[in-house]
């Protein structure tokens, strides 16, 4: 099945007390898509400057994924990100942000996308992910982001998606923020009250939770022995979950805590390379191998 | 089989923002003594004042846990701790630190003890966990504790005493602190190169890691929807691992896996109430269903 990913594809530079990359691809739905393009066929929608070349475009052909809904602004910007880590990757500094054409970026679904069976709404204003769900033919199966930011600033606006959504993915702090409870379980519980039937709940090097209404699932964070660069991790995360949903014959608890661990093995790879060096060249084997890492870092070993 | 747990009998006082508990029952011996009862025969080695009264040595008496090493100093006091929680359980301020007759404890083995397969040398001083080592008859099964302050003010000591121990108990920033690795994976790795046949890395809210020459294998920790006083949990985690090792059929993989559930639980029980109030006190059933929840928790449903 086909899925849309709505979200930033950006220039980021990257600092980190083992290297640094300069002007890399990045973005939210840069890491989405092709991470999720291993398990489903992904169609991008998303904007760019005249800087964002052929080259750029090259990595998201390479696996397949449409970007028909790839706008260009003429004479415009790609957003750019800069940012620094200290030696705990969990330490991040921002030294620039500029927006350029991603400040007014109001998507609009080609014709072909609206058909699709699963839409992403990445990190954007509530408002517009509203908008872009709106565009959508019939009911997908809605996946959504959402940061600090708009839990604070667009609470409402927020809450209305949240009554449309299938599966939102935050983080800890942000589970803690949405819903007012410092507990995780009663903060998840919370959260699953707003709509969704399901919360995915990241908490980076500690791992994941999903809760559902009927079960509560955990995995684990593959045990990496080095982090080279976690930007794009959570979003890499989330394309591995949804694109394997959307490949797997059913939406059921099994597949859904397997797609708990496709995401948790996409974001790992990311974690390997700056930018999306490592994550665009995986190979089958290669997921599988970490898959079966996962699976038996957890299994009591009676099979 | 028996195991002999050396460390500490206290009287805590604590002060959370759902409560408090005053010179309520507690120390490392105290709580790894319990959890570990409920699978193993148990054998206490501690000191104690004279307000040590019979009150609290039936809360021992009623696990069959034995008391022949629990020495009391004649007009001394017992250890004494006053600690406060913020509404995050891992903000902890220590208010008031009496070691009284902890202070002079060196401890002194029964000739009973002596043979017991299992030995844990709770968090002392690391030259009293050598001279109580060399107190054992035959090479029993060693686990241990210890914490930032030894590791830094009696590294040739700890490091000495660690070619002796089977397994370590840590927590993640005293792994990083011992090895001198901040990435979790190269830490264990080091501390593996010390000595330890196996090494559990404990992460609070965020689970355990146990390390080994020959695996990994990962417990998320019990999602509980309230802590009311995290006080004891890694002395429970480590006295239901321990625990169970001692009396499970084998000591291998498949039973130290398990032992990391077992752990989990019983430290889970810790965290429901002050002091020893709910782990004193569980059914059977209780432990057979957190065990079970864990393993449901990260299973991906197929058998």
């Amino acid at each position: 099945m086909s899925i849309v990913v709505v979200g930033s594809v950006a220039f980021d530079t990257i600092e980190t007390p083992f290297g640094s990359a300069e002007r890399a691809i990045g973005g939210s739905a840069t890491y989405f898509s092709i991470a999720a393009s291993y398990f489903s066929h992904v169609r991008l929608v998303a904007v760019v400057g005249e800087d964002f070349s052929d080259e750029y475009r090259a990595a998201f052909l390479s696996k397949g994924i449409d970007l028909e809904g790839l706008e260009v602004v003429a004479g415009g910007k790609t957003f750019y990100w800069h940012g620094r880590y200290g030696k705990d990757p969990n330490e991040r500094e921002s030294l620039a942000t500029e927006l350029n054409v991603f400040e007014a970026f109001r998507p609009i679904l080609p014709a072909s996308y609206r058909d699709s069976e699963y839409l992403f709404l990445g990190n954007i204003d509530p408002d517009i992910q509203i908008e872009v769900l709106n565009q959508m033919e019939d009911a997908p199966f809605v996946g959504c982001d959402t940061m600090n930011f708009w839990i604070e600033g667009k609470t409402e606006s927020l809450r209305r998606l949240l009554g449309r959504v299938d599966i939102l993915f935050i983080n800890d702090e942000e589970a803690r923020m949405l819903s007012g409870e410092r507990n995780l379980v009663k903060a998840a519980g919370a959260v699953l009250g707003m709509g969704p039937s399901a919360v995915v709940v990241k908490k980076g090097e500690h791992g994941a939770f999903l809760f559902t209404r009927e079960f509560t699932f955990f995995a684990p964070a593959y045990p990496l022995a080095e982090v080279t660069d976690p930007t794009g991790a959570g979003d890499s995360f989330a394309g591995g979950f949804m694109g394997y949903l959307a490949g797997a014959p059913q939406r059921n608890g099994r597949h859904l805590r397997r797609a708990m661990l496709c995401g948790t093995v996409t974001a790992s790879f990311t974690c390997g390379s700056f930018s999306i060096e490592r994550l665009k060249d995986i190979a089958e084997q290669d997921l599988d191998d970490r898959f079966r890492t996962l699976v038996d870092l957890v299994s009591l070993g009676e099979e």
